[in-house]
């Protein structure tokens, strides 16, 4: 396989905005070049020559001009026609100075099935082509009238055999048909004329639909684009890859960070295919410490709470408003920093890395913003990144880091507590736009490996969580959005994070933190009905989950019990679970009942 | 077929909130009674008897508690089980005060492909119910493992023979699957225990997925529910019509509207099924006139703009600060109420009827909210009721209606202008959450008659169009949403609205404006270069459209040209549009160039 880098271009149409808005973004995240979508320059109020201007300024070249659509196989006056329309879109080629131009096999109704018909025209059109310096690049549609395989396209351009008509290959009208990708290895490397990506989620539905509307970037979905592209590679091919991705979301979120999430999303496949772009994602051990950014009066609280909890607050940072709380493994700063009444959120996470100078190089090379920060002279110089939801991601080495030394007193031994060892996961609302973004930033820049996602109705609307962890299950973070941006009617807390302690004893923990009059939620009995019901625990362990409102999850590996504090801030709240046997999940079927007990306690607080 | 009015009944599951918010919806909007859905109550800290309570106080009446799964055809320790789970849940219904279970066909690896045994197992239950005085209704899954058709649960129900064993139908379990409902009628009435009905759009994909997520209530979709109720019906059916529609975008709207839909939805499907609800819709003759609620800046633009587009002021309100434009039968109000600076938008529109007072009559059976009115002593008393968006509906008398008295010096004669002879139709963008409730809406309140729903890529997201029409084109409202809601990019006009003017001569009217330095929306070349190569209209007349900004489009019943003039104030524009032929869409193929050119207007004007 070739070292070289390829070239990475992406299709105008992945993004959100006019054509100005595109190509800013893709020149931004590092593109190459762009496949321009005809829609965007027809909206568009600058000349052809002037986007090709705008483009090399830019840094840009024009790879592709698509999509010509319903050409070949039609009768002989609507040849003329399509063969006038042809010349026309040359003309606009010419002045934007792209050379290939996508042609999608037809789906039009006056179109013939006859493969030597759509050879024969096709062939006229390259001549076309050809004879203004241009090439045609046929691509089956996976809903193509008569012709929806790669092997069907290639039967024809093979058959029409002309230097300027080659095939164009896009992963989604491929896999989505579940194509065997092995068979473009007897294409000749020279007649792909164009290599077009998209992942996708699988879904059982209309193909068409399925492409227009929830095509993913690579990495994001479930298809196998690494043995595709390698097939493809392997006959010689060495145009761009490029991305084309039709998705509802990414059509009108910010083109800036789509562009970049496109970016990354190109760099971790191109890692997976062998090309030398990063070191290897070094291995994460554990979570180092979490810090939330706190006022006076949710610090107070959040203080009080993580007393109860048992943790011991073991040092003052040296020039911050920082204090550090322990208990066995688990590490929480509260920093004072913030100045709204009642604000509380994770302001960062840290992990512990096998080597956190190589996690930081990996970092910058997989596009995560690095965050510059502002250093005592005497303090730990850890490197950190800004997640797409903002959350700085540290990365320390492991155990008890060089930064602990920031912290005056540290090192006291933690004390007994309830029985908290660590951080089991990190909790973390994804913004509507970047939930994708954000499970694919953690896979390539830490590394983390992406669970199966879970949809559920909760009280406000329907959620999904994906667990994001590494292996050994040392390092794990939840991410939840909803599946319909939040509106006006939104009562629930906005976008609650949590950080859940690993508690040996939980059921002992409840029972501690209840004598303490700590902020436990609680659950209904109605819960507790439910569950006896569908599980029949025994009366006894029953009496004690609903008397200390544990909540309690099991599957085919093991037991899940959690219990949850109340909101403590704008958005926080902490956990205590506890994992008995292989269970691997984050008590999702118990998320419902969590978030209309906290919408209770804001209704009784006078703020729901 | 009966005239007494069945009662109507909403399964919690359809609305957003809380067990508490969801009751308090269903009996705002007028419900007799509620499907109780099990996790609401889970989640709920309120005691099922204080919910048996809740609901009395609100007049509700709790018809169904659901869904019981997984139930029959399983070894015996299983059954075992399920049995005891079974008792449980008799326990909360007795003190809900609900005397039926739903019981949805198994989808458990565990059960086994065996009716005799389904069969017996049920009995089991149903004996169990009896003894306490329960029923059990079985449903068929559409994607039930073994019993996914609603004759083989009626085979079932039938072989088990016991008077609390009976049939729940559920209109999506049966049409999704294409179920010949003519069946049903082999069905005694008695057997049919409960029927819950639901719309769905027509989506090819993975049955269980359409329908959590894409149930919509009657009148919203496509399936024939007149013929299916029609089928229960004649059976001797006697219960009540239930709601039960499980929709992403419902499940996250505000409770109190999206009750009043459901409500409004049930309505209309009963005077389909014939039950006297209310007196049919009057017939519509046209647009009567559209009110613009602007403030001093933009209604002077709006006003200049009329004038430029050969409106004339014809009268000024006796009371308000309102100034009535006329050109042929095109009538505008300027109603200078705003104080926000720039803001302009439609605050009402007035359509003909041929009988004002049934129009609000019926808007009222229909639950439109009829919206209270200050008049002077002289004023005509206009009905008006308020659209989803908020928009304010007027029906008025045919021809220049006893309105007009109220404008004086109203009557003179409007001059000859550009060739406008009155309002072609209204665009209205609609909040995301309102989009298939404004479609409900107009067509229960007003006899519109809503068309396919277009969607399109736009320059910031997708959207979709959909007109609602009489029969005759006389009036027409092109409604207008996102696919997505829209998050913080968005640098689009936010919510634009239109007024669309018919006129005669589009081409020439567009050279006049042009000439008078009319604000016209500049449509750039490049749209004209890619209508050339598609439609080959001959070079004069392109060079007509691309000189003058009009629009054009075809399909394969006429033609459409518009010309468009700049944004007016906060989200305003007028348009020309002049119908050859048969065609009656809204250009729509058209409307990303616009949206695109109005967002260069603003960033060009520095506010974009």
């Amino acid at each position: 396989m070739s070292t070289a880098e390829p070239r990475r271009v992406i299709a105008t149409v992945c993004l959100s905005g006019t054509l100005e808005d595109k190509l800013a973004a893709a020149a931004a995240a590092g593109f190459d070049g762009v496949e321009i979508f005809e829609n965007d320059l027809i909206a568009s109020a600058a000349a052809p020559a002037e986007i090709r201007q705008r483009c090399a300024d830019l840094g840009l070249t024009v790879d592709l001009y698509q999509p010509f659509r319903d050409f070949e196989s039609v009768p002989p006056e609507l040849l003329r026609a399509n063969l006038r329309r042809a010349e026309r879109k040359f003309d606009v080629m010419e002045q934007l100075g792209a050379d290939l131009v996508l042609v999608c096999s037809t789906v039009s109704p006056d179109a013939v099935d006859d493969d030597e018909l759509a050879a024969e025209q096709l062939r006229l059109l390259a001549e076309r082509a050809a004879a203004r310096g241009m090439r045609v690049a046929y691509e089956a549609l996976a809903w193509g009238r008569f012709v929806n395989t790669y092997e069907h396209s290639w039967r024809i351009v093979r058959r029409a055999d002309h230097p300027a008509l080659g095939v164009c290959l896009d992963s989604f009208h491929v896999l989505s048909r579940g194509g065997d990708p092995a068979l473009i290895r007897t294409i000749p490397g020279e007649k792909l004329f164009f290599l077009q990506l998209a992942d996708a989620p699988r879904l059982d539905m209309d193909v068409l639909q399925w492409s227009r509307h929830h095509r993913l970037f690579p990495g994001q979905g479930s298809f196998d684009l690494q043995t595709f592209i390698g097939n493809v590679l392997s006959t010689g091919y060495a145009g761009p890859l490029s991305l084309e991705v039709f998705n509802d979301v990414f059509r009108q979120a910010d083109p800036k960070p789509a562009a970049v999430d496109a970016m990354r999303s190109l760099r971790l496949l191109e890692e997976q295919l062998g090309f030398p772009v990063a070191e290897p994602a070094p291995r994460l051990s554990g979570h180092a410490f979490v810090e939330l950014a706190v006022d006076r009066e949710s610090g107070a609280r959040i203080a009080g709470t993580l007393a109860a909890l048992g943790f011991e607050a073991t040092g003052e940072h040296g020039s911050k408003p920082v204090r550090l709380w322990e208990q066995g493994g688990a590490r929480v700063l509260l920093n004072a920093k913030s100045e709204t009444p009642g604000s509380a959120e994770i302001g960062a996470l840290a992990v512990e890395s096998a080597d956190p100078s190589s996690s930081a190089l990996r970092a910058e090379a997989m596009h995560a913003p690095i965050l510059p920060r502002t250093r005592g002279p005497e303090e730990a110089n850890l490197a950190s990144v800004a997640a797409p939801d903002g959350t700085e991601v540290f990365f320390c080495g492991a155990g008890s880091g060089s930064w602990l030394a920031d912290f005056a007193g540290a090192g006291a031994a933690p004390v007994p507590g309830l029985g908290i060892t660590g951080i089991d996961h990190v909790a973390l609302t994804q913004p509507f736009d970047h939930f994708d973004e954000a499970t694919l930033f953690y896979r390539s820049v830490t590394g983390l490996r992406p669970e199966p996602i879970a949809e559920y109705a909760a009280p406000f609307g329907m959620v999904r969580t994906r667990g994001v962890a590494d292996p050994t299950g040392a390092v794990r973070l939840a991410l939840t959005g909803t599946l319909v941006r939040r509106g006006e009617w939104a009562p629930a807390v906005r976008d609650p994070q949590h950080i859940a302690f690993a508690c040996d004893h939980v059921l002992a923990a409840a029972r501690t933190l209840r004598e303490r009059g700590a902020p436990v939620l609680r659950i209904p009995d109605n819960y507790y009905d439910d569950l006896d019901a569908r599980l029949d625990l025994g009366e006894e362990v029953l009496a004690q989950l609903r008397a200390n409102s544990v909540l309690y999850d099991r599957d085919e590996h093991g037991e899940y019990l959690h219990v949850c504090t109340e909101m403590l801030g704008s958005r926080i709240f902490f956990e205590l679970v506890q994992r008995i046997g292989g269970y691997a999940g984050y008590g999702v079927p118990n998320a419902p009942v969590r978030m209309a007990a906290h919408r209770r306690q804001r209704l009784a607080a006078g703020s729901g």
